[in-house]
């Protein structure tokens, strides 16, 4: 209706129309927080949100800086408030007259109402709304947008309050385990596609081998959003535990699901940009696990095939960092001993640091070992993956280095890497880093190929949820522990050599 | 584990058995409330509603009274923070530093979040957490029961904000239509029979009639609160509007669906007493309505048969204090005309009157017909009922001031009568008054045994609900209306009269 996206509008008076359309969308914007309830505002915020969808880009932005800076606080009231509750004296312990704390109590709930932005009214009818919590996810994806371009406070203010609502209103106790299979209906079936972030789906075939024989699809679904899963986790039933994503992307045949003993997590996708920093994970794998395990008892491993996303940048940030340091380490003090200094460490064995010192005449001239390191890892086109001599001199260090990442590189006492903290939250523990697991651009990018498998042991999720969460002890294999005491042995006898 | 419960334990020491329970749940509360956020909260939680499960009446009341108190505001925080944003400027109209507006919005946004009670983050808990929905209600039904006997102003306003939370909780939106049949669970039939608020069910028998041939049961679930309908409505597919509810429930046989033409919704229930005050109705009929439409499109009439809870209570009230006024009148001014007082209302006609007066020695006696009818309704086991003479008498001016009660009483601009204001928001009109429609003692003694049925026309719903709400305009059928008008149109003669 006029909302000059139109071309026959376009060619009358298009920013004239447009202007028609946003006042009206703001006018019923304007409705669907001041009218009293009723069935009627029913009417009111369908208009709402259709208005909203119809408006550009601009407008939406202009739509949501009104909705921030004039649907605020009253601020004139929270004055009056605070005056009236400073005027009270505070309660004593004994026990005081009823009416006097009745006051209280009420002039408390007062200016805690009041201290509610008017917008809150908008983002309550929405939730109650048919359609509404979809919507605000959507409005709060464009609001992010928006933010991420320009900081706006009074936006920034709206978009952590609407976040509190929506963690509120997406208890994981009213999400519902849905298995998705091909019988699922096309427009679930093309958001699964859509919103696949950590291994694309290229093709319908491939899709369907992922809802097919040997695997499972599994999404979180709000009843107030029906057809949309908010998560989804896809599952390959394997034989072992997979060591590279191609085996489980591309196995043909598939295992036959009577041989299968394991149960592969290979992806976890969120489908609302709006819902992020939500935690929607919370539960889905333990779930997923009940049930596989009820449905096929012969399962006995639950394992995920888990990209690393923060790999690379660590190391290539800690690579150009170190580098640095022994480079300057080494133009003052030219004949000192480099492990003295306090601030710089050889993140390299002594033995890596000459391989890749005696790759080529170009890397001998180079300062050290990390920044030759530093160089072939930014390669254009990650060419380094093609040459087996390249391949066979990094592996060493940087599985060595991978593990040191995952396991004892830390931010507030939890593992640095988002996805490695989120199996151990979940009580899962690190059971394998496996090389050239994940050859894609992607895959190289974050991790310089390089993927874990967690596994989470059905006896034990409690209790390594528990002491990660109380300690921030992760649990590791033997294996993997051993990878790392080479290093701490290796440090050990620099130290004392020295 | 030892909450003083079993007999075994009570031989021993129950009090401090007792005691210990006690201590232990306070304990687990104290934890599900302090502890930072982790998957082991689960355990806490479950540790502290298991606990709540097994404490005696008197514990219950003794910790809901600790939360409400321990558990409330940090009311020096608040005063702090009041101090800081007082310091503040008002931000003003012209753009200010993004800076200066940051700190501001931070501010406020901490004020809010300090003038949240600490109970708060348990109620937030439980709500993600699995049962704790239910949980919540449970403990406020305790609340509501408590606050009944002893109005506690802490506990009122612990009772007030859990409210306000449930209702944020429980969006309609999420709510899923479930049609509730005879291969449901018994332990969902089992709250049907116990939850029966309208026409409680007598027995198995009478159960499976109302899930049967010719019936249907509809309720609301909620996801968190799964195999219980939050509220149900039961549906009788008849060829006719019925008149008496005697002939809905004990129709037999019931009426071939095929040849059934009107859908009459006969009850509705709540099931939870902790979500008093949650109008969880709402959409019900509307949902119910366009579901019955599309399974059977012969039904062309949509209508309730509905008790009028608060009419006897209005009546008797208008009969004592009218009846009190015109004795006054008369003492004081024998000979003057009773029409003239401003106060005073004869909500008889005269041939009613002179009816209810020479229907013995006994009523001739009295003062007026009011207090005649006073009599006789407030009588003993409503002996009213069993005589055709006094039914007679009393037929036309029950029915009259029936009429009157439902369109004309109002209470804020809406209809005084809950059920009538809870059709009329929904989009019904009222349509037909039965006389003796419900013989059973609680519709004897709710609206002396008038029913009353509601029409949704399909075409009408949303007209009606929007006039209703702006303008308390009550839709009638004529043949209502004409009731109506009779006594208009007596009023104004008696008035031509004087």
């Amino acid at each position: 209706m006029g909302d000059g996206g139109g071309e026959g509008n376009r060619v009358l008076s298009p920013s004239s129309n447009n202007m028609r359309a946003f006042e009206q969308v703001r006018e019923s914007m304007h409705s669907a927080i001041s009218m009293n309830k009723t069935e009627v505002l029913d009417t009111v915020l369908s208009d709402f949100s259709e208005g909203y969808f119809s408006l550009s880009p601009e407008n939406r932005r202009k739509l949501l800086l009104i909705l921030a800076k004039e649907y605020d606080l009253n601020r004139v009231q929270v004055r009056q408030l605070i005056n009236q509750y400073l005027s009270l004296e505070l309660p004593k312990d004994t026990v005081e007259e009823e009416g006097l704390l009745s006051t209280f109590y009420r002039i408390e709930r007062n200016l805690r109402h009041s201290l509610q932005p008017l917008y809150e009214v908008l983002f309550e009818r929405l939730n109650t709304h048919p359609g509404g919590l979809k919507f605000l996810s959507i409005l709060r994806a464009d609001i992010l947008c928006i933010l991420a371009e320009d900081n706006i406070a009074s936006l920034r203010a709206l978009d952590s309050y609407l976040k509190e609502k929506l963690s509120t209103w997406l208890s994981p106790a009213t999400l519902e385990l849905h298995q998705i299979t091909w019988d699922d209906s096309a427009s679930l079936l093309e958001k699964i596609v859509a919103y696949e972030a950590v291994h694309p789906i290229s093709n319908l075939i491939d899709l369907k081998r992922r809802l097919g024989v040997g695997r499972r699809c599994f999404g979180y679904i709000h009843p107030a959003i029906p057809g949309e899963p908010l998560i989804f986790i896809e599952v390959a039933l394997l034989k072992n535990v997979a060591q590279t994503i191609q085996e489980v992307l591309w196995d043909n045949p598939p295992t036959p699901e009577h041989e299968a003993t394991c149960a592969l997590f290979y992806s976890i996708s969120s489908t609302q940009p709006g819902l992020a920093g939500i935690n929607l994970g919370k539960f889905l794998i333990k779930r997923v696990v009940t049930l596989l395990k009820k449905d096929m008892p012969q399962i006995s491993t639950f394992a995920t095939l888990s990209p690393i996303p923060g790999f690379m940048q660590w190391l290539l940030s800690k690579l150009a960092s170190q580098s640095k340091l022994a480079e300057l380490e080494a133009s003052s003090h030219p004949s000192a001993d480099r492990s003295t200094s306090s601030f710089w460490e050889n993140i390299l064995k002594q033995e890596e640091e000459s391989a890749l010192l005696s790759l080529s005449e170009e890397f001998a001239a180079m300062n050290n070992g990390m920044e030759v390191m530093l160089h072939i890892l930014t390669s254009k086109n990650h060419d380094w993956k093609n040459s087996p001599e390249l391949l066979a001199v990094l592996k060493p260090p940087l599985m060595r280095l991978c593990a040191r990442y995952l396991l004892q590189e830390k931010k507030r006492g939890k593992a640095l890497d988002s996805v490695a903290n989120f199996h151990l939250q979940n009580g899962a523990m690190v059971q394998r880093i496996n090389w050239m697991a994940d050859r894609s651009e992607k895959g190289l990018q974050q991790s310089g190929g390089i993927m874990v498998n967690y596994v989470y042991r059905l006896g034990n999720i409690e209790e390594y949820a528990q002491s990660y969460f109380s300690t921030g002890h992760i649990h590791a294999s033997p294996d993997l522990l051993h990878q790392l005491e080479v290093v701490i042995f290796f440090l050990k006898e620099i130290t004392r050599s020295t």
